[in-house]
């Protein structure tokens, strides 16, 4: 296994930093190839956890290996994992992403999401690659806890998910986020490319704006997803304690 | 005036792209330099409007200075300004930014605080120069359109500022976001550091949590900054229509 900086074709992927990796070992273990260490690296009680949650899997100090992938960062324990499909619960409500094309976008909308408790995203191709290591770098940690699925277009996820209310924000909505009501059905909470928004098409009777100052163009992409699931799960009363 | 790539001791700054060239020439028309276009740049209205808004302030192509100053990005109109200084307005609501550390999220947090009508920010130091480039992209214009004010310590901005209510968000805060009815009194919403958070001492009456999953550690910084402003916005009965 000769490890190079990740590319979309490769087979694998990697968590830069403990957290991630933690996180990557405590949900996805059987994915898991192989943990690199930095020697400089003495925490005695992540190392512990680590060894720990490894199981048989191979744990190695190689400062060189750890300096390429890590670039810029700095970072002292690698996690490498082969990539793994999974797919949407249709018993939950999901976040659909249409054509995102920013990673660190993706990482932080992921964050978010499992942070009030949605854990299916959907994304509409052509958007980013997931498993990039910028991606998984601003999810910070999150992504292992999540189901994401690629959908070849807009209409293949609707196929799947018929009976979903699809709630698309869009500027052109006639109803604000601010005064709706959410009903007690299954949901599909679905946001636009970062430059260009969702197609007109789209533009349906359950259609939200974020209503905001007419100063600015638009809310930017993670945020207006953040706000929309606070709002969300404020109103489905989700208890975080 | 030999025009370098931005340095914080610099006397100008620079916006990249025509919509915040736009922005500079309406809301700091006293403070511009001059106006570089693309020899390739050929959208005429815009062109129009540049010169309209300039009034006697010189305007050149330079191709080579364009490709210098936006360096990897691609972007055809600058307007370079001398940095300038504004005060936060008393009678106004505030936003607080402790120590913030990262250029892009300061930029997207400029651009969340004028989409929910919030024009004033201070920033404690230290924290980044808001006149970087990176700063101007992120905020996409809506740099121009607020009041931006460093204080050496938060006892400074406090003692500036004594009437106002200092709202701390914080992970340790007893009471949440999703429950808070704001008073009609002037507010400062006030955020930690991205990796820090706000020290401990800051904890006090008013200060608020926003509820997550236990799933995450927290929200990121600019998620969490705009679900606080649509909030607050919200219960204040902002009409942006």
């Amino acid at each position: 296994m000769d490890l190079k900086i990740y590319r979309k074709d490769a087979y694998y992927s990697y968590t830069l930093g403990a957290f991630p990796t933690i996180e990557l070992l405590k949900h996805h273990p059987q994915d898991v190839l192989k943990i690199i260490v930095h020697s400089s690296f003495k925490n005695q009680e992540i190392l512990n956890l680590i060894a720990d949650l490894k199981g048989n899997k191979e744990m190695i100090i190689n400062d060189k290996l750890i300096n390429k992938l890590c670039q810029k960062d700095n970072c002292y324990i690698v996690g490498i994992f082969k990539k793994y499909s999974s797919h949407l619960d249709i018993n939950n409500d999901h976040i659909v992403l249409y054509n995102p094309s920013n990673m660190g976008n993706v990482g932080t909308i992921l964050r978010s999401a499992l942070g009030f408790n949605i854990k299916d995203v959907a994304i509409i191709k052509p958007g980013v690659d997931i498993f990039d290591p910028k991606v998984l770098r601003s999810a910070m940690g999150a992504f292992f806890s999540l189901n994401i699925e690629y959908f070849d277009s807009y209409e293949s996820y609707v196929r799947k998910f018929p009976d979903h209310q699809k709630i698309t924000f869009m500027l052109k909505a006639k109803e604000t986020l601010q005064n709706k009501r959410f009903e007690n059905v299954k949901t599909s909470l679905i946001f636009g490319n970062e430059a260009t928004g969702l197609p007109e098409e789209l533009l349906n009777e359950h259609s939200l704006l974020i209503s905001h100052s007419q100063a600015i163009d638009s809310l930017n992409l993670p945020n207006a997803v953040s706000i929309a699931l606070y709002e969300f799960a404020k109103q489905k009363n989700r208890n975080f304690q």
